[in-house]
This record gives C-alpha cells, structure tokens and sequence, in this order.
C-alpha cells in the first residue's frame, strides 16, 4: 500500500490529539517512532511531565537519540508553587517556538501544551501564530485535554480520545509501568 | 508524578483501541516505545500490513531490534485471492498466540486483528481464550475499527479514537510518508 499512494497535495500537518481517553501523548509518541523510522528529524517537547521523572517514552526517545525538552514539574496538582510552573512553561514555549522555526525538525512533538495554554500560561494566539510561521512540511502534534477551539480550528487533523473501559476506575488497577509511564 | 504511585493492583491489561478515527495503530505503537524504554520485552505482529510494505514505524521498530511479523498483504480491497489472505491471517494468528502463551514477551500489539476477525478468518473466541491464558503480567494491545462486542467485554481498557478533523477529507491532501506510515 505504502508503495502506490494516490496523487494528491503533501503539506506539513498540524495534529491535535484530544479527549478523554488515554492514548493522547501514546499516538503522538507512536506518529514520532514512524518519522524517525523514515529517518526524519523528530523532538518532543513536554509541558507538564518534570525534569526529575523519568518515563518509558523518555527513556525509549533518548535510547533514539531523539531530544526530549522537559518544560513541567509534574501535574500541578502536586506544586506549591505556580509561579515557577508557569515561568517553566512560558520557558518551554520559548524554546518549541524557536525549534519549531529552526527549520531543523521535520515532526515535533509539543506533548501536554493544553494544559499551559488552558492556565493561561501561553497564549493560544502566540501557539498560532508560530505555527503559521513553521516551515511548508513541517508535521507538529499537540497533545492534551480541552484542546481550545482556535486551535482545533486551525489544526489539520483532529482525533478524540474517548474513554469506553478503564481498568483503573472499574476494577481498582493501579497505573502501570511501561504502559502507562 | 511517576516516582509516587498511589498504592493498588497490578495486572497485565488487555488494551483494545478501537474507532473511526487516526491514532489506533500509532497509540499503539507509541506503548511499544514506551514499555521497550523501561526495557520489557515488546513484540508486533500486523495483521493487515504486508510483507513488501516498509512502514515507518516497522522501520523504527527495525532499528529498535523489536520484532515484528508481518501476517498480511496490504489491505484487502487491493487483494485479488482473499484465501491467501485468510491463510496468512490464520498462520499470523497461530504465532501471535504461541508468542502471546510463550511467556516471553512483556507487551504484544496484535495490530489491526479486527479485520481478519471481522472477515471470519479468525475465530473472537479463540482470541479471548488465548488471552485468557497468558502470562499474568503480560499486557496485549489490540488494534482496529469495530472491534467485536465479546472482546471489548473482555478487555481491561478500550478507546475509541473518534475523527472531529481530518484533512484529507477536507483539503484534499493525501497521506503523508512518516506520518501515516
């Protein structure tokens, strides 16, 4: 199949993948491993998980070589502090911005930036705005609930992640690792 | 977050992504990438996708040293003797489920087993009998539209990934290397 496409227009995408259901970040994670595997130039940039846990994915894209940019301290439900989230956060924007018009990456990852934007950190207008910016091919995926609707507007490609069965809530099963983190 | 677990209980997990829209496959993979970064055993094998075809993330995978079987011809509307297809979906399964009771994998992803089950060519019953059986921890990640009702009874976590944008619809652009495959 992959050998016999049908003409059509190439353009780098704008992806967002949103809801409630798991497998956001995992199919942002997933369209990542499929570039690199096509020997493109990928990254990721992470707005909630910390520069101090470390997660299978991280783990797995530095075994790539593939930079991982830690831009949060964990959920903010567990900070004290919020100032210092937000400065990390406008930090990590600063720095998605600046990779996303480098012109050096062919797919980039910006993993949980709804949550930022959401608080009020990062401007929805700004995210657009470099976005637009971005060169012809470049893909960039945005992952992460309550994906604001100038944003969905924009995008390209929209899915929503809907929960049907949860183990953890239905039958007591804890987060797992390597599965979930 | 992930160095502070609530306490409860583990257990392999039966993940099905499921649903009309982009990301089931990729979501899965994505786990692959995932528990393969915590250094588990991980493994594919692809019902629908052919030997021939290289795929982006069979390239990732490659390069990762995960394997993966292929067990199909491309899709099956480009298929002109659907017996062979059956045969190659039923010998694909026969090993899926040896590899799955053989104990030596962490996470399998049995990539878009819905179709051959759809088309009667693997039996849903034989399938939750051989997950029924496998190792305790193991996780199975099953992938592919319309997943039969008995198997989404049986799975410990399904998703539905729902389309709410998508652009070759919408803009006429067509699927793109190292994104859609």
């Amino acid at each position: 199949m992959a050998e016999n496409r049908p003409p059509g227009k190439h353009k780098g995408l704008v992806i967002i993948n949103t809801g409630e259901g798991k497998g956001k970040s995992t199919a942002a994670f997933g369209l990542l491993l499929r570039a690199w595997g096509r020997g493109m130039k990928v990254a990721a940039v992470q707005f909630i998980k910390g520069e101090t846990s470390k997660f299978g994915e991280h783990m797995a894209l530095e075994k790539m070589g593939v930079e991982v940019i830690p831009a949060g301290r964990g959920f903010t439900w567990t900070s004290h502090d919020l100032d210092v989230d937000a400065e990390k956060a406008r930090r990590g924007w600063k720095t998605a911005s600046e990779m996303i018009l480098s012109g050096d990456y062919d797919v980039m990852m910006l993993d949980e930036i709804t949550y930022p934007i959401r608080y009020g950190w990062i401007e929805v207008s700004e995210v657009i705005e470099t976005l637009s910016r971005r060169p012809q091919m470049m893909h960039v995926v945005l992952t992460g609930r309550h994906a604001p609707a100038e944003l969905i507007e924009f995008a390209d490609l929209v899915t929503e992640m809907k929960m049907v069965k949860h183990p953890y809530r239905e039958q007591g099963v804890t987060a797992q690792k390597g599965i979930e983190y």
